[in-house]
């Protein structure tokens, strides 16, 4: 049977072309020789997914300097339908790029995707400290909204590289505050049968707390602690309606067909009003989670046996 | 209908007539008709159920004074194949009686059960302080043993009513300490397929902790409150091969079917190195366990429902 | 001895006049009268009070909608030797405005600043889909925008009753997506000795996590839960070193001379690498911590002289 | 110097000489060349201390085979004003004598302390089956009763060497059932000040649960475990007041002058409704602690100083 005649799959990522978030998208070889769809913003991305305008979204969820991308968290937390099924880091250095002829002094106003904004704040406070902030849908933007009269942007904070896209001049290297920094991208389906664990898997869930009871988040990080599952990510975001209610954003070591994780799964599902799970997925970083022999999947299923003998009476309970 | 043809059930029980056992054994209506078997000691009657000469054997497990009877905990955490199916209590009041005539500063030597004897102790000590105890195998036998004069005894301590199955004067009554005291009962068959949950069950365990663990018996009392499971009796038994090494006797609230209590039991056979269940039947004061809701079976299952569905994609993973 | 000629206060706050930081410093009742410094940001607004150039300064710290004002966690987490003294809280609503003639349909750039743009992003992206962003200082700044031609600048997101300061007329009013958003506030000194507890108050903390325990989240919370003492926030943010590490902003109920919150602080302290005090402070909404009898502070001065008599011999060890 | 004049040291033990409570006795340099005085029962022990007869009782709290001796736990937990000042382990073998010119299969009636017995009750029940059980004082007045025809007594369970003091043949060696059997004796004084920690001790307590906790008994452990504070023994006896009550016999590894065991009993006292203290004491298998960084005494102290600092706000909170 031919696949010939198959549609090319469409991937949604924040354009255009140079940005971090295309080095991510990179990374996948799935989405070599399909479409690649350049787009403004990650409500944009996000959007094409959920009508079906493309297969995917990478989209940026954390910076090791920033920390979590709050509007990406709030989103996968309230829009139905969605799965995170891969996870990308990309090394994250910033240049400052201007017009030919501009000197550094002349540098009143700095566009900037403000993730990129805050890593490199401290370095533009020191070299610019009258500067204002222009913010800019993206790290390339940025460096196109130099050649927009409109806008009137003396410099623009971009990925290295970016002079091979633009006529622009480099007037600072390394001007992000950390230069080990890091971003961390997912993407992003609809709702999809989950794949099969590789041995090195992160699962991501958003989990609301029951009201009513001191000691809930307690409560919630035993039921993964019991089962010996580690958590690489907790967060908390405002759940909106007042001040003081909190929904944890959670990334689980392991895979949801792992007896464990499932088992902590079920836990939580047990115990929280409202749970959503976001996906398992294979780690960037390829780091299989240490198990010890009380939560591996044969423990598991030898509890099972025994209990299912015990009920039928065909073992006598001893272990 | 007819059941004429079937074999009768057979109850062994420390006798003879008259003994709390007994009165234990009259709380079962099934075995109500049947052939009760009075035997000598604890061995006796579980090697009856061991050996098939008996279906069933009623025994003492623990007292509200003297605490549990460690002979019998011993017994069924080291003999296999034998089942709990049912708890029964037996109010426990002591006499001292004597061949007519005995006065009680006579009194040398006093035949008891060493669970009667322990309950009243004090009393003895106080009315008889240079008495002598010799151990009776029954509260009953212990009358009958004034009869032999082999044995020099010259008081036994004794159910009430027991004057009416020999030829004894009653020294003294309420000689127990606690007038409130009370002895609970276990009936104790081969394995079997566990029965149907009542709303109002008991479940025993005997659990050995693994031993590389510190916080061991934490993360095993936490298996059961992490469900809701409340228990009823923890007790620890010295396993015997060297000092310091204890496994636990555990009775907690609720069925082997429920799903509370089925959950909370794989989590402890992953974890302990040796656990042997020894029976879910219903609690002798008909107490119903208290279950929140998120410990449920409708919890438990509508759980699972979520975790399918999530797996298979045809949820979108909101609760 | 006479205070006439003592100096005023002084404090440092978001300016200009009008912005929400305004509104919380008039909440200070010992701030009236006293001199009130406008800086440009906080960064500014710390460094007065790190200098000395001012008493205290006022800092936005948390958004019911948007979550903890990152920057500002971050900062009092590095910058050494701040204090929190006071938290108020500032009801938060917007209007579009712009300058007199201007309709909603030309409206392109949209100064804001960005705590206020993340609020009314969704009724912008609704009203007009292809407007930009321009980080202003401040919400009043953002209207003061309205008037430098030099930043192309169509329209503002502005507190209510900005009309009264500026020649600018309202477009749209309540355009921040929830209508009951709030924005808390804390007022920060230099460090000096705590005040006394008012019944009603709020204990905040920086701590690390030590690195080579699992489950060390987990610990932390006992050690708050063991003595229970809720906690009203928990966020975490990045260390910044590397992918993964992260430091928790926590915010307790209680005062550090509460004593089951001080035996809270000194575990926190033996189990973390790096624990930083921020402060004990009457809590905004003035709502009493509910503390039961097991916590409350005579428990604690009991339980001192008892083991100080055990010690000593003079108690027999009886409770 | 002289203390020719001092009173000499009396100590209580279960005698005659030769019992194993002798043996232990022997293992407490002090006691070298005082006085000892060999009683018949615990309760003359206890009485001697309490009432000053003695300086010290000797008792037997535990067999590794047996558990522990109840009616001793009892006894601590119910009678004020005593405390544990050491501990011992005494080897525990047996040998069956009688009457020379005995033969085994003349044995009807045998004399044994009840622990010894429980230890050679198998090989009695395989080598005598219809044996009758008389209960003796102590394991060397079992060899005595052999004397007293008044008695009827065939054969005796005594330690081995019984036969120096007393005209007996040995009947068998070694008829206990576990031979690394040990026994762990006590020794208890009147309350005392508690001597100073040698870095291998032991602390013993008796708690009460409170009543209206599930989970009580859990977050009793937590006390303990939450300072790194192991137990090498947790028991439970019943109070006696009805089924289901119980105190929970405790020994903790560590002093209570250890700083981490000070605050373990703080927590315990501050949470039980019912607690004693009965000594902290050197162990006798000298097994040191092991204690993490986290739990020695000067990371305690480093707490507290930490914590004065903050709160005068000489120190800017940072660890």
């Amino acid at each position: 049977m031919s696949h010939a005649s198959a549609a090319p799959r469409r991937y949604s990522y924040l354009g255009p072309a140079g940005t971090f978030t295309e080095a991510a998208l990179r990374q996948v070889p799935e989405a070599e020789g399909q479409v690649w769809n350049p787009v403004d913003n990650l409500g944009e991305a996000l959007n094409d997914v959920v009508t079906g305008a493309s297969d995917a979204a990478m989209i940026a969820i954390e910076n090791s300097i920033d920390g979590g991308v709050t509007v990406a968290q709030d989103a996968l937390a309230t829009i139905p339908g969605l799965r995170i099924i891969g996870e990308y880091l990309v090394p994250v250095r910033f240049v400052l790029v201007a017009r030919p002829g501009t000197a550094l002094s002349d540098v009143s106003v700095v566009a900037g995707h403000p993730v990129a904004y805050a890593q490199c704040r401290a370095w533009l406070d020191g070299a610019a400290p009258t500067h204002r902030h222009l913010v800019a849908t993206s790290n390339v933007q940025a460096a196109a909204d130099l050649f927009d009269p409109t806008k009137g942007v003396d410099a623009a904070i971009a990925p290295p590289g970016i002079e091979a896209h633009y006529d622009v001049e480099v007037l600072a290297e390394g001007i992000a505050e950390n230069p080990d920094a890091v971003t961390r991208f997912v993407l992003v389906s609809r709702s999809v049968p989950v794949g099969d664990p590789t041995g090195a898997d992160k699962t991501s869930l958003m989990v609301e707390l029951p009201e009513d009871r001191p000691g809930a988040l307690l409560d919630l990080l035993e039921q993964f602690a019991a089962r010996g599952v580690n958590l690489t990510l907790l967060a908390s975001r405002p759940i909106g309606d007042r001040m003081g209610r909190y929904r944890f954003v959670i990334d689980a070591e392991g895979h949801v067909k792992d007896e464990r994780v499932a088992d902590a799964l079920l836990g939580v599902k047990r115990f929280s009003p409202k749970v959503s799970f976001l996906g398992s997925y294979p780690r960037a970083d390829r780091v299989a989670a240490t198990i010890r022999d009380l939560h591996d999947d044969d423990t598991f299923r030898d509890a099972r046996d025994w209990l299912r003998g015990v009920i039928e009476g065909t073992r006598d309970g001893e272990a």
